[in-house]
This record gives C-alpha cells, sequence and structure tokens, in this order.
C-alpha cells in the first residue's frame, strides 16, 4: 500500500478505492452523505440568523454578517452532490431532480445568488434590509424544497 | 405560528426548538451531525486531491486548487461544532477532547494552518510543492484522529 494511502486510509478512516471524484463514477450514498453534510452546515448557520430575525436571539451584526458569509459559500457547493440518480434509502431527493435538471440548477442559482446577496448586504449593517434579505433567501429554500424533497 | 417559522421549518424540515445556536445549549445530535457533516464535505474534496498527488486522477491544477481553497475554508468552521461533552452513538469523538482541548484546539488549529498553506501553494501552481504541502494536511488529519477519534 502506498504511504499516502496509508496515511489517508487511517487519518479519514475510509478505504478510498471506489470513491475517485472526478474520475469513475461516484456512489450514490457518497453524494447522499456530501451533499446532506452540506445541508446540515448550512443549517447550523442558518438556525441562528433565523432566530435573530425574529428576535429570539440578540441581534448580532457581525455574527449575522459572519454565518450569512458561510451560507453563501456552502450554497456554490451543492450542485456538485447530486450526481446523476444519486438516491438512497437515506436521501430525500426526488428522481424529478434529474428529470428537470434546467429547473433544478436555476432554483439552486436564486439560493446561491440570494444567499450571496444576503452575505452582501448583513456585512453593510442594516438590520431591516438584511432581515428582508434573509427572507429571500428562506424563500429560495423553500421553492426548490416544495418540488424536489421528500417530505 | 409565525410565518418565518412556518417557512423555516418547511423548507428546512426541523423544528427550530431546541437548537437557538448561540442562546441556550445546543443537543449533542445537533453537534454531531454538523462536524459530521464538515467531515464528509472535507473528505468529498480531500480524495480528488489525494487521487490527483497519486497519480491515479490526471493532474489539474485549478481543480486542486479550488477543491484546496474549499478545504481551507471548512477546516476553520469545525471546531464549533464541537460543543463540550457532544458524543452520540454516531459519534466517533473521543471524550479526551474536551478534557485536552486546549491540546485538540492546538491540533485544529494545524490542521487549519496547513490547509490555508496549501490552497496557497497550490493556487502558484508548483506541482511538487502541492503535493508535499497536501502531505502535510494529511499528516495534521493523522495526528488528531490518532488521540481523539475512536476508531
Amino acid at each position: 500500500m502506498h504511504p499516502l494511502n496509508i496515511v489517508a486510509t487511517a487519518a479519514l478512516g475510509i478505504s478510498l478505492a471506489g470513491s475517485a471524484l472526478g474520475a469513475v463514477a461516484i456512489r450514490p450514498a457518497t453524494a447522499v452523505a456530501y451533499r446532506q453534510g452540506l445541508y446540515r452546515a448550512i443549517l447550523w448557520n442558518f438556525v441562528p440568523m433565523s432566530e435573530m430575525v425574529r428576535g429570539r436571539l440578540a441581534w448580532n451584526h457581525q455574527g449575522f454578517a459572519q454565518r450569512a458569509g458561510n451560507v453563501a459559500f456552502y450554497s456554490t457547493q451543492l450542485l456538485e452532490g447530486f450526481t446523476p440518480g444519486s438516491i438512497t434509502a437515506r436521501s430525500e431527493a426526488k428522481p424529478e431532480i434529474w428529470r428537470n435538471w434546467a429547473d433544478f440548477s436555476a432554483k439552486m442559482k436564486n439560493f446561491e445568488d440570494a444567499s450571496a446577496k444576503l452575505a452582501e448586504i448583513s456585512r453593510n449593517g442594516n438590520e431591516s434590509a438584511t432581515k428582508q434579505a434573509f427572507r429571500q433567501v428562506a424563500m429560495t429554500c423553500k421553492a426548490c424544497h416544495d418540488h424536489y424533497r421528500r417530505n
């Protein structure tokens, strides 16, 4: 076994065989775990922003802007995780995603754009404008989930 | 129910109650899901870099640099997920993390620093220097896992 393979396998705790991203096929379970991981990270940042917007957590301009920046980054990483037909028992993705890829990716782009705008607006520190931009992001979440996520 | 709460709950599919990050306590399962999600996202980017370093995937300078940048970002987000004592059946974290927090967070900082350096070096496009920097990152993974992750 190549030394680096030993390092990587020991360090990462998985076999690298069969998951050569960009080379051959990615296993559906790997893609599902990846994108669900990103959604978890988005949620982790989204919840405190939501709590601030609704006044259940003290308004923290800098904290909000940082979380908005995080979500903006994650939003750009999601689409790659929807490899063709990658559905497993754990997945909440509907097969319609790949039948309507242009629409799905457009909805994802709306999320990316709204998140980028929220990150920018929140850095300016206008609380009212930030709250409005946050609601726009939430609507782009819902627009996609309504069509492409199992309930 | 507040309209935004409806939106958020519908869009995100979870109850927001009890997970007001930054306010009260975060449930261990929430923290575990968050940090495991980040590790999945790191792995997703790490594997193709590893495959390139080992010559099993064609060297792609731009692709490598982009993935290195992704990992550098994720590395800075991990520590927040290790809320005090957050261990569940799904978690591979050892309780030693919180008994040796200074050492654990120093090891995490090593990972952040090595990842940032890899991102910077890989942007410059020197293949040999990039490979060396990648191996350094892999060692910082292993250094932490050896002490603080259950096998």
